[in-house]
């Protein structure tokens, strides 16, 4: 990097929200990011490869460190309960930050094609996750069943967590949805 | 409709997916689709918005039924069986053509744009279904809950059976997926 840029990343990612909720994803350019950031657009561009990428970026990382988790998970460890492990790390790096996964996640439901992009990001992470079970022994359809169950307890428990009023950990609430995912299947 | 002509929608439903197989979907237009199945292009519109729709068309009807037997079920069916309930009449128009299924399953995993199609209307019966949870008095959080898990099994037993090479009905696969969601809760 040619200047010393302290939090430049950081300051565009925060200038990138405000600026699409204020006046729509669409109609941001990347030259407005870098502007409100008071970097140049050749450093918005040195951080991320796109506008749309300020809100993806974390994908990748949030999927490896959950795939760590879950090939760390011993062995006598249920088929769910290390999917949930899993997820459990990637509630803990999203929850870090309640207002911008807010943000994200409003500007994310506006737009149509971003809300396609999360859906694919999702499917991709439960794929990821059923392959990393079975790299464990289990078995095809139970590794994407628990897979698919795991990333449906953790989309409401998201969905519960930017919602809410009161004080709320992403981790805790996912831990909720299991277990109301277990009275949900035992009372049927 | 100008002329009588029977079957003409099964005929470009059939020559479409042949050609979508054969050529690639992007690759086929539906002058090629109207020419195999032996109608005209104009009778084609009649039948499908476009050539997409051809693999899409029957969602609708598909939501509207599961939906009447979601809110047909008893006040005294738990949550979790309504929207099995609900799915089962899904699996039951899905799974009366395996080898239609098949077909279009085939296309629509070879092209991005149909994939994302495709997430887009499962998220989209989801949440119609927890909608429907919520007129039956369920309470927010396990409305979604239970519509996302029985989606999650929805597809898990879906591809058992597009890929089974034994004799499977989707509806007992689906039944299966719900019994092994059941152990598998059980057992974290």
């Amino acid at each position: 990097m040619g200047r010393w840029e302290p939090g430049a990343k950081d300051r565009l990612r925060e200038a990138a929200l405000a600026l699409y909720l204020e006046h729509g994803f669409e109609q941001t350019m990347a030259a407005d990011i870098a502007e409100r950031a008071g970097v140049t657009v050749r450093t918005f561009f040195r951080h991320f490869a796109d506008k749309r990428e300020v809100l993806f970026d974390e994908s990748s990382e949030l999927l490896e460190k959950s795939l760590a988790t879950l090939d760390a998970a011993l062995p006598t460890v249920s088929t769910l309960d290390a999917v949930a492990a899993a997820l459990d790390t990637a509630a803990g790096m999203i929850g870090s930050d309640r207002e911008l996964a807010q943000k994200r996640h409003t500007v994310i439901m506006a737009d149509a094609n971003l809300r396609e992009r999360e859906l694919i990001k999702q499917a991709y992470m439960s794929a990821a996750l059923a392959d990393g079970l079975r790299r464990r022994g289990i078995g095809d359809a139970e590794a994407s069943l628990a897979s698919e169950t795991g990333l449906a307890v953790f989309r409401v428990a998201f969905q519960r967590w930017v919602d809410a009023t009161e004080d709320l950990d992403l981790r805790d609430a996912m831990r909720q949805s299991f277990a109301q995912l277990r009275s949900l299947t035992a009372s049927s």
